[in-house]
């Protein structure tokens, strides 16, 4: 077990150094870097495995240049209930393009979203799906994506919690990104969800830049119009970086492997393999089980939104951390 | 004009801080940044750009985040004369693989690779260009590709030079990636090359990490075999980091807009644009031109490796700087 206080090691940063003279003193503070967690022994598993890869004179010491975190961002890194964040966008924006496409009120998928009818919509199944993505994320330069989006963002409100998306990040969670920043690591959001629309919030909301944000993507065209240069959003999706796509979005974008990740549906399964499995060093996967009805949500294997059922009977054969929301969690949201 | 001395200053990076008490004074050392290069009009424009662009008093001033500069590889970083690196692998891996491919020796593109029939290598076409892609960097596991081309960079001599390639990087072009990063910018490879070819060698020759690699893909396929996650290389090439790919590359993998991009051909043109054009702010566009046979080596319009011809037109009318290899850089490579 741990006790409610811990060495905060500041190791160097992982990018390569620049011309100039060193004046950073490695720093100890005793300090909890996690306040928002509470020392139970899955506090005490992801504090002795940071400590220990950023060890030197430890065995399992790990280069700060291979200190890579991937982190899923819907129920990992904020709430997915009860639908995806970027569901919710999709359907609001076909309700608000409607207007200028009365032949939807006969044509599904698209008839069901005006209709708010749920059946009909869950009926329309994987190709309805794509068909809504496809309407309400292409067609439009990317800059103007990026604006559109960045107006739900503002405006939109979380129906149980009836506040802005952002504000629904987990404490924990950021706790745990400037707790593995802080120890070298590079943190990574790998994610099922658009690349372009995680963007526009993710650097303030949980400070990870742009570049560090791995999600699917659609099909984009370079053009230039009177002199000016934009990128056309193009009706196909290009890649669905959710599943076997994690490792492929992981491997392509970040290019090394993981050491860390953390995710919470069956869609983070395959990213947990390959973080975790057939390789020597010290790994470490985390699912965060939503068991917490009361501050939050409970669901896992039955629920059709972050589906947590083959992870789950994966985690104790491959000896990841099951998080419990409810357990390990002092706080879930920052309080105000 | 500019002396031959600079102020360099040493901007904090641009990640977002980690929870540790700031120790990192800001320093001032009078060094040239640029010690390769000459002290032309090329070198005052570049150092009064960065310095216009870090200096939070002027007005040309760009918030460190936002200061994300692009490279092209070959032929901008390193030697891409008389044919690509990545080409002369390929070459060499069809000309392996022909020993297990017997049929190849009445097949083209293969029968001209064997036989070094640069004609008929040529009369292949674009057809036969991905087919030598294919054969020589897929269908095997991604770590598999990782070690084949470790080897081959390893081992392979530049025919005029007689240096492995990775001795072959421009010393000014290094001095001018760590004279930006240490001004705040973000530096990463934007190449027609593929990702994976390079990153074997990035980190290494240019200090480059493989997370700001931007290049051509093929797919992939996760695979889980007798408990172990591998990533299989499949023939068929997903994403041409070339042309107009480039700010598709830059957008998908970067998520902001280059403030500065440098490039050294036709397949840079775009790159340059959508750095450069249609923006409000402070922006370089740079063009190595390679007018040095006797140090390197002299081409341009006429080249079919490296054609710099429509960028050059463009330089003039868009306000790119074109850097002269032969008046602009006091010496090419790092001095033994």
């Amino acid at each position: 077990m741990v006790s409610a206080l811990f060495v905060l090691s500041c190791a160097s940063s992982p990018k390569p150094e620049a011309a100039e003279p060193k004046r950073r003193a490695d720093v100890e503070a005793v300090v909890d870097p996690l306040p928002s967690w509470n020392d139970t022994a899955t506090k005490a598993r992801i504090i002795d495995f940071v400590r220990a890869v950023s060890d030197p004179d430890d065995p399992a010491f790990v280069e700060p240049e291979e200190r890579v975190a991937t982190f899923d961002n819907d129920g990992t890194l904020w709430v997915e209930q009860p639908v995806y964040a970027e569901m919710a966008f999709a359907l609001h924006r076909v309700k608000d393009l409607a207007k200028v496409h009365p032949e939807w009120k006969t044509q599904q998928p698209f008839k069901a979203v005006i209709e708010g009818d749920r059946d009909a919509l869950v009926a329309s199944g994987n190709r309805g799906l794509i068909e809504i993505v496809v309407a309400s994320h292409t067609g439009m330069s990317a800059t103007l994506f990026d604006t559109i989006v960045t107006e739900w963002v503002r405006d939109a409100r979380h129906p149980k919690f009836e506040k802005p998306y952002t504000e629904l990040a987990y404490q924990p969670q950021l706790e745990l990104l400037r707790y593995l920043e802080a120890n070298g690591f590079e943190t990574f959001i790998v994610s099922g969800g658009s690349v372009e629309f995680m963007r526009t919030y993710t650097e303030q909301t949980y400070g990870i830049p742009p570049e560090r944000v791995v999600g699917s993507s659609i099909e984009t065209r370079y053009e230039v119009q009177g002199g000016k240069p934009s990128l056309l959003r193009l009706p196909q999706i290009s890649f669905i970086d959710d599943k076997g796509g994690k490792p492929v979005g992981i491997h392509k974008h970040v290019g090394r492997r993981p050491i860390l990740a953390f995710g919470n549906s069956d869609g983070d399964l395959e990213m947990l393999q390959w973080t975790t499995l057939g390789s020597g060093g010290a790994r470490l996967g985390l699912l965060l089980h939503h068991d917490d009805a009361e501050r939050e949500y409970a669901y896992d294997r039955e629920s059709s939104v972050g589906t947590l059922d083959r992870a789950l009977d994966a985690a104790s054969t491959s000896g990841w951390v099951v998080v419990s929301m409810k357990n390990d969690w002092k706080t879930v949201f920052e309080e105000e």
